[in-house]
């Protein structure tokens, strides 16, 4: 956990005053800097000290063994690792011949500050070295949104009142030292040293290309760097390369009060197909176009284009400023996981660390896009494109389950299965549907018909295949969908899972109704009319469980017979419970790891009555222990449908403070981006209400009593739409587009440019709110008396 | 498959004539010796040709890592494995300097014998080196049932033709080389070399010593020979040892029809704690006891011990000679498999191979305890006690696993969990109550009170406690056991298994009967009343599932509502199911690996009406695959009971067939004993419809059409009864014992020394004989014309 105070409640900064070791590998993660293709964790400048160094290509990886005590048909063979790429982020310090190293000398001054509209990272250092000789250091970092193939770092030292002999060795490294990742000799071996050298080259005065490529997968990249340097006096440039090594050197005197400038620019590119050539050539001109636009202009760029997305993206929370920083940190941190990703995966950890391999899960089509569908619908378009680019495999997958369709992975890099535990992962088939959900509600709020008709549909028609060869109907006429495992990862291989089968109905009517509005295309994909029927009838046909005695739905078949976890038995130091208990015990027993029959509540809310939605969340909420990041901004939706405000704000807080404070105590391994997504989704379809169903959009705003004001703009429909709540009313106003039919708590009225409507909240009744698993309330982390705001 | 025709239907032996090196492994196992205690395969004695090498020590293992993919909290990190021990069976044969190799020369005559009376495997050898000299070569091995630590070969060369010069290297050999039992090169690692030379001596004129431990297990084992020589004209012998080697050299010359013998004693014993001076003591105790026997006495010892246990295991079954002789091979593996194991486990194959890593499983308890319980009763303690032994591991692993009493562990061999798929391992906890049945038949067929008071009361009191935990009282006041895998691997985590909760429910009243009866021992277990009475209600609430529109049981809840397996679009190539379909997959739909219900429907006939039974077996009979060896003799006897006589015949012989027609095409890796079993079940529980039930031994015998008579003995509270069998009538005696009250197809009689009792059997109703999956039927293995019966 987090607890020095030193992130301050900056609005649009996370600024860190100080520097704690002990959270370093934590603060890399936070601190990290990606536009989507390349990302580079926070770590200092000059290599060490560092908690886990990154640098990182989106779908860049090697293959791992994956072993098994006893195999079984269809396993899949060997998984997919994210590795550490050639770092280009060091710039190494000599003073007077001795390192530059805060562990070293007196650290007088240390502040690092990540930008949410610059989008830098900008550190300001005053050291002083054993010898006693005073240095400023300071950098900014970027990666480039709009040049997807650069990043850079202007750093500079001044000599603070002596004069003093300055190296700086500027370097891109490959196959540096890391923990190894696994206590499996085959797999760290498989690891350890994933780049094999191809090509090393300098050209002076400071511009060097190392490539690369893996063993095992079979992939090829380069990086290259390039440097300005200005100094006041006589400098010396000089380039080395080893295989693995590219070094630039500079090496200058400076007077007290003089400073050297570097600039380094950046180039990364990586290929599974363009040869050695191509790609050095490649990062060459990246190289080159970044030195054309210069430092300023690739800042300015970077503002211009984070201006656009605020200027969509606004979210504004009043009397609850750690929310509001933590609301826009995660809004951030999701664009830069996305930006320009552009047919690659959207991982679960962005590029912030190698946790979970690097993997991608559902958490991008459930928990991410909907956040970028309504602030930067491009983006989750790229997202969907690459989901649907990857078919071919998820259609081999299918066939080797023996279904017809296509079987998405549970976790992935490229679109192969990488899941070594089919409990777990291959039985999750719903994936499948959340991946058509996302579908739908990009469609809904883009109506971005050229996409539907190149990948929309197709994912739609095979997904709805799938689910049409894993059900069956049974002697009664029902549909049911046996065996497989929820969200809920505390369960596994039910039968008739709710979840799973209102999202497979979705997808069953979704694309029954698409092909019948894109017959050519359909026909082309060969669906005919009776396959469209006979996915309406298995839509249809669905069984829900439900248990009539307690007037709730049961997780999935049977599940309410259960026995309840003995909750009153388990310590504190016993959660996370996978860590502690065997799946058996947990499969076994009425208990939840994360929102399984909640979240169904919160994406398929039309297949239940608010009484039902009441009663069921009253059910729920003491069986959720919330060992899965992924929960607490679920239950909060939830909650702040059926009026439980404070608990919902007491959600929002412990979302909000996921990564921020580190309360799973694994923000060292990458940022949980789904968690991210989730402060945004509390904010706006929680407090704000927001759902979006058959294209009609609506709202049933009520700000918790923890906050005064609340404000977002979301895009729909080619229109910029502001919502603005306070405790008794609510104010819409269309931004821009033509006018639009909204809903306000279930009032329908059109709202037009310039015309904002402002409409009363009606009051919620009193309400006894529900209890948590003891021990498992919500963290509270409420303000602080100085407005610092973490947990301590 | 065997499909030679070189194994004739001699009634007491198994008579190979010829050597088809194709099926060499398979004979391996098929001729193994063994008591239980030392295993020897029947690997040829000049050592090649080999199909793989084979001598075990009953429960001398090393580790082998057991790697996850994913891990999770309370896997095994490590399991166990049979080793191949050092080989004493070599006698490499130099005729004029050619070594005896079948592979050269000509081969006159080949035959090898396993007698079924005599206990050895006799050998004779007519062979022509490539330089024309021809050679007899006869060799007869013994693994001794009464020296345990004892085996013995009788080894004689005769020159035919012309004079030879001749040189026997009887060996000693450790870590002869393998082929890779895994693709996984760690456990190839552990397991290449795993004996680690202590000591080697060798005495002449002609004994040697050789000490190995092992390095994982750090279990150590000592194996000596000693030799008597007996030659026509001069002869020298010499010994020489290297660490894995121990060699005696004997050399002569043999004029035409003069033989040179030599009878090659072995001692074999292994120790956890024994210093390596006493084990190298132990074994040469053993050798000089031999020795002081000698051969013929050892001869003489080995017949009178199977002619004891033949006289209490009669069978007889006239009409199908292939029957008869595969029921006596099962009866004669099984007592190998089991006479001298003495507190060690009784692994799935026996001491024949290294399937299964050596592991016993519940076959032991369910398939193989049945039958020796009434042929071999002291055997049969011996496993129940070796059991008992293992209850500070069992105990350790329910604490592990958050539960009380004992959990044994689902494949072992010294009683840590060895398997590494819970789903199909720790999940299936009706091992326990296996065990507790075992514990009950036990006692049921012997009265024993003392091995109640030490070891059965302990064994129902710790897995009553199991179930106890593992259960829960739902709110309708039902106990229900969640999330559990029954006998059929193609289910798993199933809530309410019919055969689990069946065996719970009579586990824990077993115990609180127990309990009751031995008060003061049950309170040195810290058993009060209340605790037996908590067990009692579970028993009584029980919960057992059925599916009232079907008119049957399901398998567990739910299962009659999933999806049928789709028979008729499976080939044959595609069978067994889970080497071609995912686990995923099986488990979700109706298809059964093996009997589950109807395995309920044999142990727990008491918890079923007739009419429930022939519908169960109706309805389960079609969605049954046999993809296990254990299901066919369970199939074959719920067939005899519903009145399925010609069903259950053909059950019979695919059963008797298993291993000597190699029908599963695995019998390489060894015998399959709970299949061996099965036999005995088919021609006892099956046609003889025997059935013990509350102490009270019945009998419901019906010949199928096939056979004309059967006849067997069983022991039953120091009694010797024989049941004989025609198709209109039964002749029950009691041929030691006093009285006895019997049941014949349901009606009681007194049975009484010297009066036989000839009873009729009531006819059976014409009936429709149900289907099994396309291309599942029983393998039609029909008596062929010339007595030969083997498939072809």
């Amino acid at each position: 956990m987090i607890t020095h105070e030193c992130f301050t409640s900056d609005p649009w900064c996370i600024r860190e005053c100080g520097l704690d070791l002990e959270v370093l590998a934590q603060t890399e993660s936070i601190f990290a800097l990606s536009n989507g293709h390349i990302g580079l964790r926070g770590n200092l400048d000059e290599g060490e000290p560092v908690g886990i160094p990154g640098t990182y290509l989106n779908g860049f990886y090697e293959l791992r063994p994956l072993p098994y005590a006893e195999g079984g048909y269809g396993y899949p063979e060997s998984g997919q690792a994210l590795i550490n790429v050639t770092n280009g982020k060091l710039l190494r310090l000599l003073v007077d011949d001795e390192p530059f190293d805060i562990r070293y000398g007196t650290l007088h001054n240390h502040e690092r500050v990540l930008d949410l509209r610059a989008g830098t990272l900008q550190r300001e250092v005053e050291w002083e070295s054993p010898a006693g000789q005073r240095v400023k250091v300071s950098s900014t970092r970027l990666v480039s949104f709009t040049q997807r193939a650069v990043a850079a770092i202007s750093f500079e030292v001044e000599a603070v009142g002596a004069a003093a002999r300055v190296v700086v060795q500027s370097e891109l490294v490959a196959n540096e030292p890391l923990a190894a990742p696994t206590g499996d000799p085959r797999v760290a071996e498989a690891l350890r040293s994933p780049l094999v050298a191809e090509d090393d080259a300098a050209r002076d005065p400071g511009r060097v290309v190392l490539v690369h490529h893996t063993a095992g997968s079979g992939l090829r990249m380069a990086a290259a760097m390039d440097h300005l340097v200005e100094a006041p006096q006589k400098v010396d440039v000089s380039a080395e390369t080893s295989p693995d090594i590219g070094r630039v050197t500079v090496t200058t005197v400076l007077a007290p009060g003089e400073r050297l400038r570097i600039v380094k620019f950046l180039a990364y590119g990586w290929s599974g197909v363009r040869s050695r050539q191509a790609l050095r050539d490649q990062v060459a001109a990246a190289l080159t176009a970044a030195s054309y636009t210069g430092w300023e202009g690739l800042i300015e760029e970077q503002r211009a284009y984070l201006d656009a997305f605020w200027d969509d993206a606004l979210i504004e929370v009043e009397g609850d400023p750690t929310v509001e920083q933590a609301a826009r940190f995660a809004l951030f941190q999701m664009l830069q996981a996305s930006a320009r990703a552009e047919r690659r995966a959207i991982p679960a950890k962005g590029l912030t660390g190698q946790g979970y391999d690097g993997h991608a899960f559902w958490d991008s089509e459930t928990f991410v896009l909907p956040v970028l569908i309504y602030t930067a619908p491009e983006v989750a378009a790229h997202e969907l494109r690459w989901r649907h680019s990857t078919l071919p495999i998820a259609r081999q997958r299918a066939r080797a389950l023996g279904l017809a369709g296509a079987a998405f992975p549970w976790r992935t890099i490229a679109g192969a299965e990488c899941s070594g535990y089919w409990p777990a992962g291959t039985a999750a088939f719903h994936i499948n549907a959340d991946i058509a959900a996302a579908v739908l509600w990009y469609m809904e709020a883009t109506e971005d018909e050229a996409f539907m008709r190149e990948a929309g549909l197709e994912l739609l028609v095979e997904t709805a295949r799938l689910w049409r060869s894993l059900g069956h109907h049974d002697r009664t006429g029902q549909f049911r969908i046996s065996g497989v495992t929820g969200p809920d990862e505390y369960s596994a291989l039910q039968n008739n899972n709710v979840y799973t089968n209102l999202m497979a109905q979705q997808n069953l009517s979704a694309a029954a109704d698409a092909v019948q509005h894109h017959e050519a295309e359909a026909q082309a994909l060969g669906v005919d009319q009776e396959e469209a029927a006979s996915w309406r009838d298995a839509a249809r046909d669905m069984f829900i469980p439900y248990d009539p005695e307690l007037g709730v739905h049961p997780q999935a078949d049977g599940y309410t017979t259960l026995e309840v976890w003995d909750f009153e038995a388990t310590r504190p130091d016993q959660y996370p419970l996978f860590l502690h208990f065997p799946y058996f015990d947990l499969y076994r027993k009425q208990v939840l790891k994360q929102a399984d029959l909640v979240l169904a509540m919160q994406l398929r809310g039309d297949a239940f009555t608010f009484e039902e939605k009441q009663r069921n969340f009253a059910y729920y909420e003491p069986l959720t222990v919330r060992d899965s990041s992924l929960s607490a901004a679920t239950q909060g939706v939830l909650a702040a449908e059926v009026g439980q405000l404070d608990l919902a704000y007491d959600y929002l807080r412990e979302t909000a403070l996921l990564d921020l404070g580190d309360l799973h105590d694994n923000t060292r391994n990458g940022l949980h981006l789904a968690a991210l997504a989730g402060v945004w989704s509390l904010l706006v379809a929680g407090c704000g209400g927001m759902r979006c169903q058959q294209g009609q959009i609506g709202f049933a705003p009520r700000v918790p009593p923890g906050l005064v004001r609340l404000a977002f703009r979301v895009r729909f429909r080619g229109r910029q739409l502001q919502v603005e709540v306070t405790s008794g009313e609510a104010r819409y106003e269309l931004r821009s587009g033509p006018p639009l039919d909204l809903l306000h708590h279930g009032q329908r009225f059109t709202l037009s440019e310039r015309t904002p409507m402002v409409l009363a909240i009606p009051p919620l009744p009193p309400m006894v709110r529900p209890s948590q698993p003891k021990g498992r309330e919500p963290l509270h982390v409420r303000p602080g008396p100085e407005g610092t705001s973490y947990p301590s």
